[in-house]
């Protein structure tokens, strides 16, 4: 069957251990993976960061992959010696080019199993859709966000993140892993699908479409004033309304929600990522989405045949 | 009122951020915390590590108060630099001596609010009864395990960790803050009323004794082969029965608690500090308990109430 090397990446950052727990498993036994028959390329993103039980040494190796930093003789911190070790070894101009990436992440958000997506193109849309078709998982979309750039997935042909929690970092729990495996068994489903030119797609995919992330209120040093509300925490994916408890502080209570005074439009009240521990480094709290359902078209299916199609057999 | 300081601690752990961000708030409106009128030394234990957001940074700060270890002047590991400083600056030696220290914790694990008290000391019995008598909590006391030793609250004449969870690490969260919040004025409570030799306890206190510690199964090379069993995640402090569900594997399904296998007292059936994500690299999946109900002894409160009145005034 014609079909091109997909990539399967675990701990890219290195305490989200649910992901690399399964690939031993599945290294092990592949007969414990429904790969679809696939070849997958298994690899631990950051090893060094995972023997450490940390997110990364010097830098987010999941803000690595920008194309002027990888370009940059001067920047040699571990992450991005990485980030060129990966791209060397299954990027498109690789030893073993991979057409796909799936990026196995773990958060310590309630976004249940779900994924992410980093813009609209064709290729990713028609996997995610293909996942959704199977799974139901939503989708929060990734786009204009110019203060986090440089995905893993975005310098593969196609690709997305499956993002599952809530679970600490740290933390290995069947459950998260569970779900983890039943997405990526989604996706080589569909990515097999597409290779034997046979992939339908349902009629429409359900999106959640980054508008804006909102950080703590701060201090003028820096240290957060408040924590985010005891009544949004775990409440991923559940639609905000203005007056809604926002965040908490021990003398004053409760902030609302307003999207008026955010400048958000009232559409952004789809949240995602509450209280991701690693977001706190990012001045993130919380992102607000906009939900839309888009028809899925005959084009992505053929975006994504084509990719798997064009790379062949070994 | 004669009464000795009391030293709190919080970020003993620098990725327990919780306590830090209380005391944060205390130390800038001190009337945010009822402290019964007691004179607190508020005090961040790992400042280094918590600036890093990482349990520690070169060993954990909780297992370095070994009195041995402490006077070896051949180690000289920040963490133990640190222990020193906080006995110089608070201990019963030191410039401020404080007769009890409170040691601010949280955890992965679902212990909800809860106490740890190392060894039988009449004054700790005396205040973990005073507190629970006040809340309710559970006690969890460490004692007899030569794997786990020198912590901080055991080099001062009385104390005992407050933990609470589950809250992910590095993660803020207000209900999390307001159980620490709680257990910390129930302890001034108890304290002051110590101080002022009016101290009466209820009649029984409820704890729950350490008996063992059990480690995930691993494969030859360390790696752990097995996770937590999903139906015990989330259940501390509820009893085990033989042929529980105990660890889980991807390949065999789920594994049983035996305790006649493991060599364990059929008593020892309490779980604690289930899946407590910085406890992998110490070898432990969840720790087993006994639980029993001890009568209250008059000679525990006069402990407390000699330790704090002879420290007296400042």
């Amino acid at each position: 069957m014609g079909q091109g090397r997909v990539l399967v990446v675990a701990a890219t950052h290195g305490n989200e251990r649910n992901a690399p727990w399964l690939m031993e498993h599945w290294r092990l036994q592949p007969q414990l993976l429904a790969a679809a028959g696939l070849e997958l390329q298994l690899e631990i993103g950051n090893p060094k960061a995972f023997a450490a039980n940390r997110r990364y040494i010097d830098r987010d190796l999941n803000r690595c992959f920008d194309p002027a930093l990888l370009a940059d003789p001067s920047r040699q911190e571990l992450e991005l010696q990485r980030a060129r070790e990966l791209l060397a070894a299954y990027g498109p101009e690789g030893r073993k080019p991979c057409a796909v990436a799936l990026d196995l992440h773990s958060t310590t958000s309630a976004m249940g199993n779900s994924l992410v997506v980093y813009g609209r193109r064709p290729g990713d849309l028609a996997l995610a859709a293909g996942i959704q078709a199977r799974l139901g998982l939503p989708v929060y979309l990734h786009e204009a966000d110019v203060a986090q750039t440089g995905f893993l997935v975005e310098r593969w042909p196609s690709g997305l993140v499956i993002e599952v929690g809530p679970v600490p970092q740290g933390l290995v729990s069947p459950t998260i892993c569970r779900q983890t495996q039943l997405a990526v068994e989604a996706a080589c489903d569909t990515l097999a699908a597409a290779a034997a030119g046979r992939l339908r797609l349902p009629e429409g995919l359900q999106v959640h479409l980054h508008q804006a992330s909102l950080d703590l209120p701060r201090r003028s040093d820096g240290t957060p004033l408040a924590s985010l509300h005891p009544q949004r925490q775990g409440r991923d994916w559940q639609p905000l309304q203005s007056g809604d408890p926002l965040f908490w502080q021990p003398d004053r209570g409760g902030e609302r929600y307003a999207p008026e005074v955010l400048g958000l439009n009232p559409e952004a009240r789809w949240p995602v990522f509450i209280n991701e521990a690693a977001y706190g480094e990012k001045g993130i709290a919380l992102s607000l989405c906009r939900r839309e359902r888009w028809p899925c078209e005959r084009s992505w299916a053929e975006a994504l045949e084509q990719l798997l199609q064009r790379s062949g057999p070994l």
